[in-house]
């Protein structure tokens, strides 16, 4: 059975229980804690010499790290990845702006902000990640704008991917008061089927 | 014909003119300055509202930003991405690795370092990113003291995207020294048919 090493709390783990669960697909969960050092384990840097959450089990001995790389291993022959060539490009284009552009921004202030053990110690770093979220935050909205859904028009792993750390990005201190079409998918990916809501 | 917007200086855009190089693929290059504003022009934005080269002009009016993305893109059915899907997946996690875990240490220390109008006062800055650096190219050491190249034993897009910025490491401050199983794969690269080498 496929097993996922992640933390229930980290938008990158969230993303593989969403496509998990949207695929119905049976697995089991083995929650982690790197604020106690369980990402630093030999057991764990066998699995992933990287350190990082999640990994999935794909059998005993048969590791994969990197949220979204698992994303795209799981929906492979499903509807959550489209078959057309440029498609599937501009597929893997959001998830790399996601990992490069929205991440370190967006789910390092929230981090930074809601679990680091003395936030106030934090507050510098996390206001310098600010304007490089918002930036991220209106490239998303200037493709929602036009878009329902990131590629092809239809609900993907891109979608999934943006949504893990968009939909708390209020807990890094970002008001999408005013961005309408964020807001409007951010409802349109909640109601999908089979949606799994992040434990709070 | 496929055209590159690209700076020719950025292991990022490389990466895409090794790949297509490596496949003999006809192509243009249209040299793109960020230091002078030209990610930032309507035009570009229009290509790319991420603002970043490189971007792939597929034909006029279709635009893939992204050099990972791209990578894939140019690669799919070639042997320079293995057809098996635990494979693919796992050229997916080296690619979100370089892009999360290396890139915005090296290439970032290598940026403030040697292209900065003014290194000097970038100098802490560039220090920050020496740990994180080191990290990923351990990680790289371990995997390549086991295996010849990233994935399944063979030359792929996961070689070509780790390659751009580490061949060029040591212009961030990065000394490869002790890395021999690095230094060794380095090489491999080097000697691959149809190599091409960064401009300097």
């Amino acid at each position: 059975m496929l097993r996922v090493y992640g933390t229930s709390a980290s938008g990158n783990c969230h993303k593989v229980r969403m496509a998990l669960e949207a695929l119905a697909l049976p697995y089991a969960w083995t929650e982690i804690d790197p604020g106690r050092g369980e990402t630093r384990t030999p057991g764990f840097l066998a699995m992933n010499p990287n350190g990082k959450v999640p990994v999935l089990e794909i059998e005993p001995g048969t590791y994969l790290p990197e949220s979204n790389a698992i994303l795209w291993y799981l929906a492979e022959g499903t509807p959550l990845l489209p078959s057309d060539a440029l498609q599937r490009a501009q597929v893997l284009q959001w998830l790399f702006f996601e990992q490069y552009s929205h991440e370190p921004y967006i789910a390092v202030a929230r981090f930074l902000r809601r679990f680091h053990p003395d936030p106030e110690s934090q507050r510098a770093l996390a206001e310098s990640k600010m304007s490089g979220g918002y930036r991220a935050l209106e490239v998303m909205e200037g493709r929602l704008a036009q878009e329902r859904f990131f590629v092809g028009g239809r609900y993907s792993i891109a979608d999934i991917a943006l949504y893990a750390y968009t939909h708390v990005a209020e807990d890094g201190g970002f008001d999408l008061g005013r961005l309408s079409a964020v807001r409007a998918w951010l409802d349109r990916v909640r109601t999908q089927p089979r949606y799994a809501a992040m434990p709070r």
